[in-house]
């Protein structure tokens, strides 16, 4: 086994200090001043915060030769030194597992993946052990510690007690998830559902810094959604929360999965979308791959299957917008490989049915390539390292 | 003009002291342990924060007889003292202004309500500064200053600026209300969008206490929604929030006033309904009671006409808890007095379209007098007096 650097509690224990932190890594790099504005903090306060950061390296004081204030405080903005702590992201797909090394700032710095053959969660599990192990070792060429581990599954599961409750697509059921990495990784491990973990990603790191509400649909295989309002990630009550997907649009549309009928995932997901193309076309299309080379051969039932997708779609955002009117709505999800033919349709769905100034609500898009979702497992990894205390 | 006791400011600053003050309130009596348990604040920093409102008379001791715990501590629970302020609270309807005065703990003492005949701001501001007249001399036979006034109206109301911006209902547009009523009243003065304020009656004081996360929907003239999540009330980034009147859920449904169709309000609204039974029976009717009155007398198509409106809103609060993952749903209206006529297709449309673990999320009603509208704005009042930084 090659020697590890040994483990180190972040320098945090005051919730002002651990305020200080997020605001420069998330928005950073900010002069103390910012920091003082944006945080609502003293200079005093603020210069208690920093002070072990900075002498733990975690934050830095940019010497970028800007000149003092004349007011004799030096005028170097804060920023975070993203090289001071590694972290691991996992994503558990149906039939590999993905892992990526991260910085401090969530930067990918290594991706690497494995397929598995069986999704038994001791097979799944050997798995994430290796590929943990090939990712630590490519930290230590970095000479940089691996503080912890993320990992994120589809379905119902429990961030805080690490379990995932139920996962449909890998036929899980009450797997203890966290306990089993942690165990076998020696690592502090935190396990959350896919589509949250990729909402803390953006929270922290992407598209929604700085909005207090927002929504990040993913469009793929199935339709999530992760939401955030006033600041927290939405768990839901009974672990159901941001299921886009079913949403009911349609009382004469498609049977669901779920056992309703005319669902958002019913019309728009990739299955869906192979389904009705199948039906309308006659054509003997069977993946996502090739539906969308049969659309983009300019097969009118197959661009036609599209454009009722994205409407399906656009009808699902209304309603989260018209409920909860967040700041911004984020697309992304490996779906997006199809935007092109189905944006319209989403767009004008929204506007129709969005209500009043709900209509106002920025949608944008952000491509997703499969290592993102590993990235959200690191989020969340890096989120627990700095405020242990939240789930 | 009646002599009137001076305002006070409330005598609570940090953030601790609200935070004890609000407890006890929304849940007390509780023992000083058990405000520690909830509240997660120290034994000494309860003593700090209580004082002073034990020394104002908010908070009483209460000397129910109990025995000391035989530690030298005082077993006696911590309780508000209600009668200490009195607090007026107006609704606007389409006819006429309620007005409600209560006591701390949002009981209403006096209702009163005045018609008018005319919906423009300045006639509604005269109706409003009598109402509040009357409602004033009314607590001083009981002694007690009002402290201030919380006004509800329906449509995209900025409560921060106390701006009524838009309210379809009263045709009013950017209408600076909080301003002009406090000008009238000489009292501060709180303006939020009706079922906003409502939301926070059942937070504070109804069957929203001690839920991270609620809905309120209310059936009736519209269908409205207001939302609780991580313990705030949801405004809406762009002013709109709650929208569950106009989530789409059928496209073949009718047309909508907002244009669109198949809004759950086009379907399941007063009006709605009204227009249904007219077509599907021929028979000439106008009016919610002659509707509710058809359709208690047994006729077909009227009854079919209320359970479509359960089916539609059951889909509507399903949108709700498959986005959100609420503790519980909350139902309530003027529209609960046909309860019966659709009470089983809400629930049996909710069960059917929820996802998962989502159907575990408890529906339940509160019937809702008219002048519980106007508690609702009494609520928000009470809400600014205790924590008038909060929104």
């Amino acid at each position: 086994m090659p020697s590890r650097p040994p483990l180190e509690p972040f320098p945090v224990s005051t919730p002002a200090a651990t305020l200080v932190f997020t605001t420069v890594l998330t928005q950073g790099p900010l002069s103390r001043v910012e920091v003082g504005r944006r945080t609502g903090l003293s200079s005093a306060a603020i210069t208690k915060a920093v002070r072990p950061l900075l002498d733990a390296g975690y934050l830095l004081e940019a010497a970028d030769g800007a000149k003092g204030t004349g007011l004799g405080r030096p005028a170097n903005p804060l920023q975070v030194d993203p090289g001071r702590a590694f972290f691991i992201g996992i994503k558990v797909t149906g039939d590999e597992v993905i892992g990526v090394l991260t910085d401090l700032t969530a930067r990918i710095r290594e991706a690497r993946h494995i397929p598995f053959t069986s999704r038994a969660p001791a097979v799944v599990l050997e798995v994430i052990t290796a590929l943990t192990a090939e990712l630590r070792t490519a930290a230590e060429e970095y000479g940089v510690p691996v503080q912890s581990l993320g990992v994120a599954v589809s379905g119902d599961v429990d961030r805080e007690v690490g379990m995932v409750h139920y996962s449909p697509f890998l036929g899980w059921r009450d797997v203890p998830l966290a306990e089993l990495v942690s165990g076998a990784t020696e690592l502090p491990t935190v396990v959350d559902n896919d589509v949250r973990a990729l909402t803390v990603a953006e929270q922290w790191f992407g598209a929604g810094v700085g909005a207090d509400t927002f929504a990040l649909v993913t469009v793929g295989a199935g339709i999530g959604c992760g939401l955030v309002v006033g600041g927290r990630v939405v768990a839901g009550a009974h672990g159901v929360a941001g299921e886009i997907g079913h949403v009911p649009i349609d009382p004469a549309g498609p049977l669901c999965h779920c056992g309703n009928s005319g669902c958002v995932e019913a019309i728009a997901a990739d299955p869906a979308i192979v389904r009705r193309i199948r039906e309308v076309t006659g054509e003997p299309v069977t993946t996502a791959e090739e539906a969308l080379a049969l659309a983009r051969s300019g097969h009118p039932g197959a661009r036609q299957a599209y454009a009722g997708a994205g409407h399906a779609i656009g009808l699902g955002i209304a309603a989260v917008v018209n409920l909860l009117g967040p700041e911004r709505v984020i697309i992304s999800g490996e779906g997006l490989t199809a935007y092109d033919l189905f944006e319209e349709q989403i767009r004008t769905a929204f506007a129709a049915a969005a209500f009043g100034a709900a209509k106002e609500c920025e949608l944008l898009t952000r491509p997703l390539p499969f290592d993102e979702w590993a990235r959200g497992a690191a989020a969340t990894a890096i989120q627990t390292f700095i405020e242990p205390g939240k789930a």
